[in-house]
């Protein structure tokens, strides 16, 4: 019997990001890499004339096919760069970041998360934006993940959506329980309840969009040593611990709480499949201390597949043409081996 | 002019560590790596049945020399591994700690520093303790570097003692400004005096013990993102930036607080001679990450130089002859170069 013929992936929608940020040069140079790379195709979701002005200031000669959605630049992707126009309200200086432009970095987001609702694209890649720049501007939420939250809301009503961040390199995938708070939030914000859905998130997404059909997660503890038997603070034998025998009760493969200094290494890296921690600093040290150029940020728990590149709009560099696009490139092609298991696509 | 002439270095003082863990074996281990390893002469101050015993057990024919100090060792180092007397309560059984031999742990490091303070050993090098086990025999210091910092004021009285911690790999070296303390009491036990203390024994050892003329500090932030200008907790900006400056105006290299994320990667590593980080997980999850075979550990800021493998007693695995010395004799040979350069001495 043959398989089913598999559909080729429809092309990505990638974000402009802040337009005064790296975003679109490093868009720029993963195309020029597309070949060497062997990436897959994608549209950039921004400004023409944005586009063309930074080819033009960093001398990367790219050419530019405006089209109205993802999907219609598959065609043109080999000979030109795709880009679904999203008019900046005024034209963006390079490291100079402006409030009036806000809602272009917005609507970039909401359009490709929309183009991916409507099959028009097969996931979303985004640039960096500058939340402090969205907030002059009337953003009002947390950060760029929850965001696409509320959008999942709006485009899949009805259909789960809780954000998950994980971080991924080439040998450790880390996701942190908390993030983005005061360090002396974090025991407090830890729940039994809180651990057990992130991991849950995560073994799916690793069975559904990394294809590891048997995941195995390993959980930090909170304190040093994992408490120590309680001599090093509570947390880990009364909130983790309960979390990790739960699921394990439940026939996850999941280990912990273990001494977070001890469980990334080269050795203990091939025992787990994703590294469970409890906050920011443990999950993010280990992953850019070994990956930093090359590290991708994903979002778990969508009903769409979303990745990111693991750096800032580096305002202090844009327009030079010194960034490094590495890491956006390993986001997309990350982007395109999920969302191809995920939908049943052939991975380009 | 002639250089003025360099005694050799007096050999190191290695203390025996608990006698059911991998001490025993691990001394032995490197007593027959010595020439391989270039490793620098020392003695163990340990049961002379105990090593006898240990070499039977892992097949390791190391000959066993009595000697009455680390001193009178160096003639005999190339031709047997000289052991300074210290019996046991009752023979140790590899894996099965003894609280009954616990006061024996204790002599050995007593009696290891007790003979640097008489000029008949350079350093002490100490193999790994059980807590639990001494605790069990009425010992009462939060731990290792504690009691040496007793021993110190009893042996050196008038000298500064105060213990830092710091991890050295081949290319990071760490030091938390709190270490063995539950994550949530860190932010209350963080403060300006106490960073700016750290730092101070810090860069007066890359001097004295390292050969450092120059050294670079780099100082993580507690928070996420060292606290996003407040918007992460106030800590960063109100308790470790002030410390920073302080240092810099009185002529200090040091820079933070810095997002401790994105500090630790191979191009940042090399901006600083040394990372001061809030907390135990924040300095050990890099460099064992990087460096998980290879790290010593070292306390500076005792009038006598000390260090230690990175490892533990590893009962699990002990009298098997499984345990890999690589560690110690990291240990043995950073102790060496920092003594001979504390003490004018040539490193062997």
């Amino acid at each position: 019997m043959d398989a089913p013929a598999r559909a080729p992936l429809t092309p990505l929608a990638l974000t402009m990001g802040d337009p005064a940020g790296i975003g679109p040069e490093i868009a720029l140079l993963a195309w020029r890499d597309r070949q060497r790379r062997a990436l897959p195709p994608f549209a950039v979701y921004a400004d023409l004339d944005l586009m063309r002005d930074r080819a033009a200031l960093i001398a990367a000669p790219v050419p530019i096919e405006p089209v109205p959605n993802a999907k219609t630049g598959a065609s043109c992707f080999t000979e030109a760069l795709p880009v679904v126009a999203i008019p900046l309200a005024r034209p963006a200086r390079p490291g100079v970041p402006d409030a009036e432009n806000a809602g272009a970095t917005l609507l970039s987001i909401r359009r490709a998360v929309a183009d991916v609702a409507a099959d028009k694209a097969a996931a979303v890649v985004t640039n960096p934006i500058a939340k402090s720049v969205l907030y002059q501007a009337g953003f009002s939420h947390p950060g760029h993940t929850e965001f696409l939250g509320a959008l999942a809301r709006e485009y899949w009503p009805g259909e789960a959506a809780e954000p998950v961040m994980m971080l991924a390199g080439p040998d450790l995938r880390v996701v942190p329980v908390t993030i983005h708070v005061a360090l002396k939030e974090v025991p407090g914000l830890l729940t039994t309840v809180r651990i057990m859905a992130t991991a849950r998130i995560v073994a799916n997404a690793l069975k559904r969009d990394f294809g590891i059909e048997a995941p195995r997660l390993a959980v930090s503890g909170l304190n040093p040593h994992a408490g120590e038997d309680g001599a090093l603070g509570t947390e880990d034998q009364e909130v983790v611990r309960p979390a990790v025998e739960a699921l394990r009760a439940e026939g996850f493969d999941i280990r912990g709480p273990l001494s977070a200094d001890t469980m990334f290494h080269a050795a203990a890296r091939k025992t787990y499949d994703a590294a469970i921690a409890m906050y920011h600093d443990q999950a993010l040290i280990p992953i850019k201390t070994l990956a930093f150029d090359e590290g991708v940020n994903i979002t778990l728990g969508l009903p769409f597949v979303r990745t990111s590149p693991d750096h800032g709009t580096a305002f202090a560099i844009a327009g030079r043409g010194v960034a490094s696009p590495a890491s956006l490139e390993a986001a997309l092609k990350l982007a395109a081996e999920m969302s191809a298991r995920r939908l049943g696509a052939t991975a380009p």
